[in-house]
């Protein structure tokens, strides 16, 4: 146990048998974020966004949604990421994560305060549309000609299923990975939540210097959605790869910023929804 | 086509083989919801929330959620709801639902603003732990005492699977539904958000009369987190049976309110977390 995984007692039903048993679940709990900028009153702490996550690369998991939420836009942004707040839970770690801002990084809470108004429970954080996308001055990635062998591309599944140490206790983590043409996975993270398996990759490549990921391939263990893919876009990575479906939304957003969107990717074959000049 | 899937033009790689396709995806488009209430300055119309949703069940997706989040405690606490705004996207339907809540429904505005400022992408909707749901008021569901043959429950999936249109189509969605302990599929539901398949079950029965819905099980399609616990408990039923795995939190949530969970239901046999007294 790692603090990832918790052990539950629970009634195995097999038939018409029925017997105790111990069974390991993926850890939930929830990482409340602060961000501590000098533009914010007096130089408070203010609570910004709480989340349901797995405990493990927190300061990744907070890096990589202020940088996919457009908040910051250069690891050199953050001064301090900290855990704050008293240890809770069956492992006594602790839930809140402080991100202490450079004195010059401009930040609006006003506008994190609207942006977060609008947002529901899943999906688009604030933004509606698009158009929303639009706005936030993302550019094309049509120059991002990384290409990657399909042979690359069917073996990267076994890959992560191999290197996800909770998903196979648990069967209930959610997985993102960062590839090299080559097939080297640089970064994988699990979650009980996809978009912060992503948000994990994508904090680590920051902190690591390796964004925009123009040269790099993602997989995710789920479906595609609009939100995963804005995620990629905002990394600069041209390439997303789903062992599930992709949804409408997804796919336009890739032919929009001509991305490469990849779905259905299980058992040696895959569709590719647009981009399929980077697949040879 | 009905609106909640798309054909798309995609490249089939199987092997070394790859041709052109047409493939079927789930529609992903975001709704805003707006709320109409007299408390409001002015009466206007308030824009309370963005989630991006696939089409269809508009109304019981904008109740529900409303419900679940503790904004209404009642199908007569709303007056109307209507679609409204300019016709959108390749099916020309309208992507804002406003509710019009009735005059002596009190609404705190504020409060929500606080809600949804500490929202992250997915989750708790701004419920920072249990310790949220309890202020709540929400009570314990022991007197809950209805039973579940086990036979009926292994033969849910099934149902489920045979009843799911769009799922079949593309393989995008989630599905949720309730269900009686004779094995009747009382509401079955699809979303690529799959809070919003299980909102637009809860939405369907709030206004069915049928909340609380203590005679009642759901099942869902996924894992179980803890905001689908949570929904399952504000809306009174007591059993929830996913055919993915559970997390720690949602087994947590289940044992503090007396509910049943059951995970990993497929092929005739599942786990029973908590709760093992409703099944028989």
């Amino acid at each position: 146990m790692n603090g990832s995984s918790l052990a539950i007692d629970i009634s195995r039903v097999r038939g018409a048998a029925q017997e105790p048993q111990q069974d390991l679940v993926a850890v939930e709990e929830p990482l409340e974020l602060q961000l501590n900028s000098p533009t914010a009153e007096g130089c408070a702490a203010k609570s910004i966004s709480v989340t349901m996550r797995t405990p493990g690369d927190d300061a990744e998991l907070a890096l990589g949604f202020l940088f996919t939420e457009g908040i910051i836009t250069h690891a050199d942004d953050v001064r301090t990421v900290s855990a704050v707040g008293p240890a809770a839970g069956d492992h006594e770690r602790q839930n809140t994560v402080r991100v202490e801002l450079r004195p010059d990084v401009p930040v609006d809470l006003e506008r994190l305060k609207r942006h977060f108004y609008t947002t529901s429970s899943c999906g688009v954080c604030g933004k509606t549309s698009l158009d929303a996308i639009r706005i936030t001055g993302q550019a094309s990635l049509r120059d991002r000609q990384t290409s990657f062998d399909r042979n690359v591309i069917v073996a990267m599944p076994d890959k992560l299923r191999t290197r996800q140490r909770i998903f196979s206790a648990t069967g209930g983590l959610h997985a993102a990975a960062a590839f090299t043409p080559e097939g080297e996975i640089v970064a994988l993270k699990e979650d009980v939540g996809r978009h912060n398996a992503l948000d994990k990759v994508i904090g680590w490549l920051l902190k690591e210097k390796r964004i925009p990921g123009g040269g790099l391939g993602l997989l995710v263990s789920g479906r595609a959605s609009f939100e995963l893919m804005q995620k990629a876009l905002v990394a600069g990575i041209p390439l997303l790869a789903a062992v599930g479906a992709p949804s409408s939304l997804a796919v336009q957003l890739a032919q929009e910023f001509d991305m490469t969107l990849i779905g259905f990717l299980r058992e040696g074959n895959f569709n590719i929804y647009t981009g399929a000049q980077r697949v040879h």
